[in-house]
């Protein structure tokens, strides 16, 4: 058995999904394609005709909308100052605020970029690879460095 | 079976480790998360209370103290320049100088950062998501950016 | 079973691959290391003496040299504006421009890097850590950060 899917987990029509995957609690639409080594966290929910790339983790508040190119290696964030722990115990659910994540229709994640929570990623943007992204990118645009900044429009 | 974990490798109790992972040779507290696609090498070290979160590696030569919090998809490095070969054969461990990691208690290392060898993460830092870090981090400092640059006091 | 190595794979002799991997349709040289968590894809090609660490995608496209380090999470890329979709439906191989990508003999990548694509990486480069490779890097110069620029020879 190659792939950790919890029974939760929506998956649509004629969705591929790869081997070694870790997926719980998260809604996948049709005609997707899920990449080798993704972790989809549980109230993730992904849209249709959709690729969401080897290596990458979409966590828990994270909205991707139809027809997303999600690179390889991309990490989005749910949490602003994430800490370990609380008062010397593991933190819980109930110890942070969960921070949400918009990726609007179309647009496309280059590889091993970084999403900060919190921000929009606008219609058919491009994010570009190895990127840290952290305020909106206004659709139809171009951005890339760290922090990622608007070269041009698409 | 989805794990590979060494006959070697000394867990903490209450220690929860996903599925897909591969460890050898290393130690882990009690109370910790080990999340999916981790690799956690031979001499690696890791204190109680700890999340080392998905798709990350912890090389040999990296001690993780107490409440430390390690994002998705970090790396930590112990070679400072890594070569394949030498004089046209595979590298082995006599070849190369491994040089140490030390993150302190309650640091928190975001996601898809970059940490090299031979630098102290001091005790409660916070180290920015897609950062690359290059020097020392002081104690219960922000750091963000590519080499990570201090931003603040947490 | 914890592998996932398609038949078509060609593996040469000596060549160690670890666990969770995921090979398909790619040429592997002799006396290699393929680390866990690992996707190679079809009609990429790796020489003799290459290490390729942990975490690492190579893509179609790519074609590595004898004695090459490729450090852990290291993204290649082989498609300059990625798109999930075209007129609706998600893309096809017939929708994108394959755009190759060549690392020479003797190079080195750190971890974390991302190769854009239609790049040459120089004879014994060092590609520092976490960097974005943009465009080629010379032989026997290191070069880091994003975009990466050239800091000395090696």
């Amino acid at each position: 058995m190659k792939q950790s899917i919890a029974p939760d987990v929506v998956i649509g029509s004629e969705t591929r999904v790869y081997d070694f995957v870790n997926l719980y609690g998260c809604e996948i639409g049709d005609h997707c394609i899920v990449g080798t080594f993704v972790e989809i966290q549980r109230g993730a929910k992904i849209g249709n005709n959709c690729k969401i790339s080897s290596h990458s983790f979409v966590c828990e508040g994270v909205t991707i909308e139809d027809e997303v190119f999600i690179g390889h290696g991309v990490m989005f964030i749910n949490d602003r100052y994430p800490r370990a722990a609380s008062d010397g115990k593991l933190q819980t659910a109930d110890d942070w605020e969960l921070v949400p994540t918009l990726v609007k229709r179309g647009a496309s994640i280059g590889s091993n970029a970084t999403v900060l929570c919190g921000v929009t990623i606008g219609e058919g943007a491009i994010v570009g690879a190895g990127s840290v992204v952290t305020h909106d990118v206004p659709a139809h645009t171009i951005v890339a460095g760290n922090p990622a900044r608007i070269l041009r429009s698409t």
